[in-house]
């Protein structure tokens, strides 16, 4: 039996992921991979998702060029993830220009940005 | 409008939760969250999730005594996901007896077990 048989995949044939900095330790993105993406992120080491939006493999970093190295693929025990440790190529892991997507954090009842961009998306993504 | 309501609810009205040890820096778990889990989360500052599988709420630590304390909850930029920060009571969030339920490694096509169970489950789950 193959490593890929063994990933809790769900009605839709697609895992959770949760990728995170190898070095600062930060969670940058939650994303989804189908089973040629995580077969071709293990074979090149280089994240690939799936894109649920556009029904497609997405190579993180194709357009922008910050792409991530995988350093460590780890599977959860039964709650349908795996996670990705990752080194972030120009330290941007957010289409906003941010470190990590997760900018926002609950502040009394509201959604509060807290993470500076870091980069212009404009300048980023050149299409 | 509620801070609720800006969640990306899915299509089963869930929200997908990554959970983060607050001072290792280590992803505890994956689980997920209805609003009433949110709402309950945010007010008691401890996680509260609802479990599919018995679809009802389900505060972490409940039998276990293995409690979160959340100190940060966050949302991510329009990945359908919500990141706690939490203190990890007793230090083990895995059902195994393990600190952490991405206690598995893929090693040359292979899921590798890396992590020790801290305590046997039949001590921790008395039922």
């Amino acid at each position: 039996m193959s490593w890929l048989d063994e990933v809790p995949w769900n009605e839709h044939d697609l895992v959770a992921v949760v990728t995170q900095d190898f070095s600062s330790g930060r969670i940058l993105t939650v994303a989804w991979m189908n089973r040629e993406a995580l077969q071709r992120t293990a074979q090149t080491n280089e994240a690939v998702y799936y894109s649920r939006s556009r029904k497609k493999l997405w190579r993180k970093g194709e357009e922008s060029g910050y792409v991530q190295k995988v350093r460590e693929v780890r599977i959860d025990c039964d709650a349908d993830a795996i996670l990705l440790k990752v080194e972030q190529v120009g330290g941007i892991a957010c289409h906003t220009g941010r470190e990590s997507c997760f900018y926002r954090k609950l502040d009394n009842g509201k959604w509060v940005e807290m993470d500076p961009v870091l980069k212009d998306p404009k300048l980023i993504y050149k299409k």
